[in-house]
């Protein structure tokens, strides 16, 4: 009898400490995570958990960030499922006072990789096995951009994903991807040596060699070559990451999405209440062309998105500017503010050593 | 003395008709050909010459009428070489008063065949022979996008080609592709109806086959896949059309190009001085963006364009509209003129019979 009921308070005890930290999750977060705060509580020493918890709480935390610069405005939730497996939330603030377009997107799907993916993937140099054809996969990822209204704002763009393939006899690959990187109108060197320091100083962290890797590889990932010019001053890019160890990965990953709010939200704080010339906005509209050129001829994840059934078209496309504008032969006069960030887009920079 | 005083007399009578003629035609055209009009009117026989003084034709036929309409603005003709073997004519009409951006282009351009464009055309059926794997080309064109102000003026563009490729045998393969189709904001049916049946009528002179079968291909072709709707309410198009003769698709083609002001220049008078809310105009923005949507990830033309080393970027992307607008999630309400128009994108009609 004593021991019985010692042990029915000990279970209302633990039973109403779930609750409680259900609560608490549910406060951190922009809505329920894809696969349930029960699952994810049950399995949270597994990487696949502790992924998709950081990138919900990174969902969270840049979404906040980003609404307390733009009170007026506010952030639309939608979570949405797939059908074949998965799901997603996405977070858009449109048309604010600081922001005109701002969409924070998680997605965390699963199910049979399609022939087509299978093929790009190893045309990346990985050999999937399948057995009957068949490779199960899981996806997750936060992926970000954020177009101020400002010209003198730059738009930012981030995205940090992991992937797990299970082959034909058993085994499982897996990767991470990701980076951060600034797309500004017109060039502040104050502010690009800020966004690349505090870049730098996240990757230091883990090893040396990092920055300068990815730094490059993210000058070389953005570029437009048909107009012989980066989308904007870099940042940070990688792919397919799966050394030293998974949990090395992990850390160094979660040290980038630690560090989007800081490399970028004090260059928002900054200019945001700038003045500006009609010329100025003009001249974003040109750049918002150029992102929007990126973006659908170029980007791997938009193009990838597209081509893949069932995936959802508004969330992929909420990377595009609310406006932008396309002028015939629009050339910038020399020594123009305007020159000076094409030349920076032509021949990129180191910002930081 | 006096058969050679005739005989000069008789050269300066010849010099100076050539002059008059090459006077004329000057005045006829936006810009001298590409191929010299000397050289045109000495292989006056071939079909190539032909086809380029039809294409010269066209442009200065449809420049004149856009600009009839548009008094106060005025086309900027730019001439350009490729290094590669040939060059064009570029005309555009910017910021306008009936027009926001009016492009014809002319480009007549020579030379080998890129290793890419040859595994594009034999992956459509065509076996090219190549002779120490060179393919000698030539591929002339005029193509068109004219994106009205008013909302209830439609886009409408045009394309009428010629390709000419030498095997190693010495054989010339050759083709005409084309077509002319209209993207309205807000659907009219009477305008459908007019567009259709002008189009149908400069088919039917030819073979009553060839407008319910261009028409189908027209909606097909321009499909916005990933969002299930069609760019426009279609029109006409086709592709490596090589029978009965060369001089009959010639004529076909001829026939076509001459269909451009008629079907599409009433439309534009009947709606250019209609007055329209901002409402109307934001939906033709969002319109504009699936416009761009559908050049950059699908359109052939855009993506070989694009491709090709030594492209003339601004000519390709002149198509482009002025400006352009994405929201989320926008859904016009049900019963709307908005989704009366989707209606029509997402299931093509049969607007002549």
């Amino acid at each position: 009898g004593l021991a019985l009921g010692l042990w029915r308070r000990q279970a209302a005890l633990a039973a109403a400490r779930e609750d409680e930290e259900e609560k608490e999750l549910r406060q951190r977060f922009m809505a329920p995570p894809v696969s349930g705060l029960r699952e994810l509580r049950r399995r949270r020493r597994e990487l696949r958990s502790r992924m998709e918890l950081l990138i919900m709480e990174t969902q969270a935390e840049v979404c906040r960030a980003l609404a307390d610069l733009d009170p007026g405005a506010s952030f639309a939730v939608d979570s949405w499922e797939r059908k074949e497996g998965g799901g997603g939330i996405s977070c858009v603030l449109q048309d604010g006072e600081v922001f005109e377009k701002a969409g924070v997107n998680v997605s965390v799907v699963s199910g049979l990789l399609s022939e087509e993916a299978a093929r790009q993937m190893r045309s990346r140099g990985k050999s999937l096995k399948a057995k009957d054809g068949k490779l199960p996969f899981c996806a997750m990822g936060v992926s970000s951009v954020i177009h101020p209204k400002n010209p003198h704002v730059p738009t930012m763009h981030f995205n940090y994903r992991y992937f797990e393939i299970e082959e034909a006899d058993g085994t499982k690959q897996w990767w991470f991807g990701g980076g951060t990187d600034l797309t500004p109108t017109y060039l502040n060197e104050e502010d690009a040596i800020h966004f690349h320091k505090t870049l730098k100083e996240a990757c230091d962290k883990h090893d040396l060699k990092l920055y300068p890797k990815y730094k490059k590889w993210c000058d070389d990932y953005f570029y437009i070559k048909h107009r012989g010019e980066r989308r904007g001053i870099g940042g940070i890019f990688f792919d397919d990451m799966d050394s030293p160890s998974k949990e090395e990965v992990f850390q160094f990953v979660k040290s980038c999405a630690k560090a989007v709010v800081p490399c970028y939200i004090p260059i928002v704080k900054k200019h945001c209440h700038d003045s500006f010339t009609p010329e100025e906005k003009q001249w974003q509209q040109l750049r918002r062309g150029r992102y929007v050129e990126f973006n659908l001829v170029y980007d791997r994840g938009t193009k990838f998105g597209l081509l893949t059934p069932g995936s959802r078209i508004e969330s992929i496309l909420m990377s595009l500017p609310l406006t932008a504008r396309w002028e015939y032969m629009h050339n910038p006069p020399e020594s123009s503010k305007e020159a000076e960030i094409l030349e920076v887009l032509r021949n990129p920079k180191d910002w930081v050593h």
